[in-house]
């Protein structure tokens, strides 16, 4: 039955898309959007550019994952990197979109722009799927990490056509779309700059319900319930990969202007990296402190955590701030990493720390930090305050607080219904002798070292 | 005798380069240009950012196809991959670029901006010659991975040299230089956006040339002439490069309006995304039907099959058409390399059925389906137009069609007689005891992993 | 007591950016900074565009240093890459920045932007940060490769801080910051457009210091002093670093303009490939000569030496003298690498013949080959010109060669005494047993691919 889910897509996909070629249209050619504000070719080379570097992330997200797994799971980690992209292109691009952007019914989901059909055939509105399609692919791909080498394949392939169809784009449409966060009432309602709620925390927070639902990898926890380390195959790999989405970070947050007659992109760019660099010090030392070790994976976690808690506030800080904000960062990831351990949570990379309490971090963040100086998207709109900086602050505090409440119920609420249904109907996790073997030669038929390493059980 | 190559080569340079020094020149500060049209800032900009990531998808294809081969090798596939650049950079420097751009000569080869002499040293000109160049350096690097482990480095460092001086230019001349192809009175003569016929299809069919002469590798065939996989060594390697080549390829189709001006480049980067997305769910797809494995490496395969294809048609159609084009992509490529299989062609890497192939499915795609919203680099020109689209289709799939038959029969052509002599002159393929313990230690003098992997035979 | 240094440094950065804050600010949205020139945006989107490809350069060197080493120190190497730069960004926000582009104090020292305090809270000077901070990064990166598998970790940190703190921004200051050295009374003072100096050679001499003060590897050299190959783990993973290198060069010279309205852009990505090229084809071709091997790993340093080789040039020069620079640059790497195993020096990567003596071949070039088209960072300044264009080129030539003298000095001073000083305090060379096992395990708990080599002794 579940084999004839792509056929019906794919004649669904025939029937509307054919029938939008004979409806009206928007600008296909762009003449007429250029003609109406000249400044559009710097602002679409800002946000083509921005978004190729958002993509690029996926092969970062490919390589750490990877890296930081066990290389009998190599050739399941990339598929499950590529796949979750691939798949989830085309739920976004038949649904998605239109939930995120579509026209608002009730500030709850959006209704129209389904499959780019009719009007939506318009080079503004390309330009807005293709922004929205790479940061709704960097959610998708968050939660391979901390489901790692013990989901079935199909159940994950389920998964990424559903997060992308379905649940990013609804709570994207709540904060991003006009829905009801961007519309409360205290300061100027829920805000997030480049994501980190809206792209790292539903990843962390699916991800952690997934994490959830499949219980831990065998071997992670002893027989007293002691957790073990389960180092990855390949530290240059993971590194590496960090590098790869350190670079793509300069498209996802100083690209969310999405124009560059903003020039407070530079203040985004710096505030970026100086938080990841103050996160990944901090990691380091907090670790080097308990175990005398320069630990490079908490280090590369640090750095990581740091640009997602800045993803949010980046537009609205300092980077005397940006330090301040790397810094809880940091503490955040090596305590959120010891949590995990102590409630018996198997997240292999770290992610839910890393994508998920660092997002939260980074909500609140704007609360706390917003310093008065920059609007939302634009110079002319109100400057966004703090609670630092005196009274207002406290309703933007609040704004932020309530988002961070609703990302977290929607996310782990969606992600654990979602893998729970998997797994009654397909069943989530692979046998036990799959599981030990490893997951490339039964799902995939290739090992990922075939000349180095051949898995066996 | 062939050693004195070289030195000829620099003697000629200097001499050349010396003389062009006093001669008169361009605009070389840019001043001029600038202030003749103060949009080109935007336009630099645009064109070489996006000239700089196909640059990289050099990084790209070195890593598929080192990934796709074995560990004996990746020494040889790595330096193939670089120096089939800098030789290419200089024979195209001297000859190939002034071919393509240079002042037409009925229809058949440009015949000036040699060595960038001249007039030459303007702004203009060297960013029209970086754009080119970066072309054809992937049109020469497609063709390593359809020769991998067999061909002599010697050969191929002749090969690359002729290719970058002669082979891509000529063909290139006739589409983009305003050659015979470009002027074909059928539709609106032959057109190749961003270059499916002028760099892939060439690069595949010279290299489908090159496997021919070469023969399949020991143990591709058994005695019975069945194919056997021959895994590659690091399936993570493979999926990196890929990941790459799809960003750099943001750069080639969008950056192939060379304006900024053109707001179009957001629909082509969505074609781009989504034709890729589509193509290699489909690819696999079928060889899961086939197989019922995941398979990662056709899954690759079919993102690449994918952005083949669309790179010719991509500013042509719309997003739903893109999705069609990709679905279409994924199945010629799994067909191709049972095809290749089918023939005894022994090509590691797929190179042929993703650029080959699908390089030709693009050109046709764009006589199928352009439609008729877009024109030919400008939006006041005429708008494009393919047989779904009405009778004035069929013109220009006669264009397309003719266009097709012109690559495969010059790029095999040239590539069959090249391959031919080098084998002559040079010999082509290294001895039997060379290519079972790899063409690292014997051509090189390093294997690629010393500490794991010690080739022995 | 070196423990508490961090916890000074934090409290003083405390102390320092909360009085910033309510001190006066520039220009933090940039909606003033773009209306006195709406130009700005695509300057901007330029800078930071070309900023983010300089990041990535740090995955570049990362991967190239760690692919010429051996596996039981590749955690060591990623770490150190990683930590270079986020405790180097720290350093530089504190202080570094300042000494560079704060008030000049008698050509010698920059007085001002501590801390991006007051004032820096300005569109501008952040873009400007950001430029300056990723150069920094860079030299202080370079330095890894030469003092590799031999250096105490804690060691590294100090240098790391101590580099970006202070030897790298006051030299930086005296070429780009208005100092002595730009101030030079012949021809138009000392010039280096994007830092063969300023980066390279800064960090190649730095580089040779550390070198020479640690001594060289365990099997280095052999009882006759005759220098042993030491293969490095990982080929592949040192071709994509070069690549990525490469491709983040795009961003280190062209994006030195500092304005998309300089179209001479076109010029210098030109340059700055072919110059590579020439230079990789140039290495080869003689080691070939040599051993009749084609040498990937001097193919890879030969690319890498005509890179730093074009850095200071690459404005002021033509294609055909870039690629005369690039032909010099692959001798000079190729006789320096020769240099060092003669001076018993050891540096594994080849940094010192790399970015030393190709960053001074780069000054020197400047002053040979400028050719009198472009000035300096303006079409509005004086052109430059060189020995080869009159005797107006001596001036600039005895200009060239005070800086080239001036780096050399000050880098490899102060370099000496800074790891002499470190040996005194901390002592650099780790124990004999160490370097045998390995750096991995004993500084970092974790081998870098424990599934596949287990480093003992």
């Amino acid at each position: 039955m579940l084999r004839r889910i792509p056929a019906a897509f794919f004649l669904a996909i025939f029937l509307l898309a054919i029938t939008s070629v004979v409806a009206w249209a928007g600008d296909p050619t762009g003449a007429a959007t250029l003609k109406a504000d000249p400044g559009k070719a710097v602002d679409y080379v800002w946000v083509l550019i921005c978004g190729f570097l958002v993509m690029f992330m996926q092969a970062g997200f490919a390589c750490v994952e990877s890296g930081f797994c066990r290389a009998k799971n190599v050739t399941n980690l990339m598929t499950k990197n590529l796949l979750d992209f691939v798949v989830g292109s085309l739920a976004f691009w038949a649904v998605g979109f239109g939930i995120i952007m579509g026209t608002d019914w009730n500030g709850l989901i959006g209704t129209t722009k389904f499959f780019l059909a009719g009007g939506s055939y318009d080079v503004d509105t390309y330009l807005s799927y293709f922004w929205q399609l790479v940061f709704a692919a960097t959610a998708a791909t968050i939660v391979s990490g901390a489901v790692a080498e013990r989901l079935k394949f199909k159940a994950y392939l389920f998964y990424s056509f559903i997060i992308s169809l379905f649940i990013y784009p609804m709570y994207a449409h709540w904060v991003w779309g006009g829905g009801w966060l961007a519309k409360l009432p205290f300061g100027l309602g829920h805000l997030d700059f480049a994501g980190s709620g809206v792209v790292h925390a539903v990843g962390g927070f699916v991800g952690l319900a997934g994490a959830i639902v499949l219980g831990p990898r065998y071997g992670k926890f002893d027989k007293n319930g002691k957790p073990r380390a389960i180092p990855g195959h390949s530290i240059s790999l993971a590194a590496l990969g960090t590098f790869i989405l350190w670079f793509g970070w300069f498209g996802f947050n100083p690209g969310s202007t999405f124009s560059a007659h903003q020039l407070r992109i530079s203040v985004i760019a710096v505030n970026t990296t100086m938080c990841a660099s103050a996160a990944s010090v901090t990691a380091m030392l907090l670790v080097l402190g308990k175990t005398g070790k320069y630990d490079l994976g908490m280090a590369l976690n640090g750095a990581l955590a740091g640009l997602v808690a800045i993803t949010a506030p980046c537009a609205w800080v300092a980077c005397w701030e940006a330090v301040v904000i790397g810094i809880v960062a940091g503490f955040i990831v090596v305590g959120g990493v010891y949590l995990l351990d102590a409630l018996k949570i198997d997240d292999p990379v770290g992610a839910v720390p890393v994508h998920g309490f660092n997002g939260v971090w980074g909500l609140l963040a704007v609360g706390i930090f917003a310093d008065g100086t920059y609007g939302n998207y634009a110079t002319t709109k109100p400057f966004v305050t703090g609670l630092l900086y005196g009274g207002a602050g406290l309703g933007q505090f609040a704004s932020q607080l309530i988002g961070a409440v609703a990302v977290m119920v929607w996310a782990f609420g969606c992600g654990y219904i979602l893998f729970k249904v998997l797994d009654k109907v397909l069943g989530v996790r692979v046998d036990p002798h799959e599981e030990l073997q490893g997951l490339d030669i039964i799902e995939h038929g290739t090992p990922g070292y075939p000349e180095f390493y051949i898995p066996r059980i």
